[in-house]
């Protein structure tokens, strides 16, 4: 009886879920400001217009300009031996969502406001977007503890250099942030032991 | 007498190396592939034309691009807390040099052809350039050892990204390496104990 009744409640979540599922609009793999004019402008912003939201497109340009597949299973920024270990997480005032790359979706992990637990400095909690950088460590195992850490923090690095870019190219603010309550964070987002948080990114319009 | 026979030889080392030094052009920081256009010609390529050069204009554009200064005392990548714990070697045939972003001039450490030690692989011998990336551990001392390989790794993902997409605006090839000899590459570059190498990156043309 409790088990069925479980399993009902586990069936309702997943429906919940799975019919917040966001698909976005193509990204444009085109356009943008010259390189040398968005490496010129590239800055860390902490003031944002907390009332501007991030449209669905510009959210599918700066996903795909983040970790968005390029080529057939290659992507905008390089990975040790291509394993692509790192997976986004977009956290709004909606929910956590994982990034599907392929499909071009945000999957629903949890629904609700989580902004305020990606980070320790208030901004966090009211700007419209925190893009949280997870490595999934099993797809590394050859490497050791070391190995693992230096490989998936420069990773991540990767991924956010192109955040700062895209941001800098759309006149958007960013500033990416190491200090997060990583247990705290893990547990809300459902991560397994094999799951790591390295980086966690603030995006949204500059405050006026 | 043995005194100052040494100090002799060392003066003249000096005075060699410091002849040697090359002053960069003025990099262009404008123009450049619109960007999203760069990420999605983002690449790694590991067969180099060791024929062709890189000109100092282009060499100059790529390390401003790479780590260069956008505004006073801030540059085209993020570090933590603004530390800037990264220095920039380029290996060429002829040396390996420090770039200094301030007066856009590479230092010669020293002289000669020692690219095959930034890496393993037999094209870091020939291909024109290698770019070695080192951390100051010095500059990052409130961190914990595990802080410093990760903020240094994150901050070295950042620079490295930008060197790709300079690459794919200027069709140069470029491909990163984390596998290196790296106590060996150190004593050759004469780091200290508290100077670590992060990674490699070599540059030049696509073999045609």
């Amino acid at each position: 009886m409790r088990t069925s009744l479980l399993t009902a409640v586990l069936l309702c979540v997943t429906a919940i879920l799975s019919a917040q599922t966001i698909q976005l609009p193509q990204p444009v793999r085109t356009g943008g400001m010259p390189l040398m004019e968005a490496l010129n402008q590239r800055q860390t912003t902490r003031a944002f217009d907390n009332d501007k939201e991030i449209s669905k497109q510009t959210l599918s340009n700066l996903l795909w300009a983040a970790w968005g597949f390029n080529r057939e299973n290659k992507r905008t920024a390089p990975s040790s031996m291509n394993r692509q270990e790192i997976d986004l997480y977009a956290v709004t005032k909606t929910g956590i969502y994982l990034y599907d790359a392929t499909s071009n979706i945000l999957k629903p992990v949890v629904l609700g406001d989580f902004r305020a637990e990606t980070g320790m400095q208030p901004f966090v909690a009211t700007a419209p977007l925190n893009i949280v950088l997870v490595c999934n460590k099993s797809k590394l195992k050859s490497k050791s503890e070391t190995g693992t850490i230096e490989a998936t923090y420069a990773n991540s690095g990767y991924i956010s250099q192109n955040i700062y870019l895209f941001c800098a190219s759309e006149g958007l603010a960013t500033v990416v942030r190491a200090s997060i309550a990583k247990e705290k964070l893990a547990k809300t987002m459902n991560l397994t032991d094999d799951q790591l948080i390295t980086l966690a990114q603030t995006v949204g319009y500059p405050k006026k």
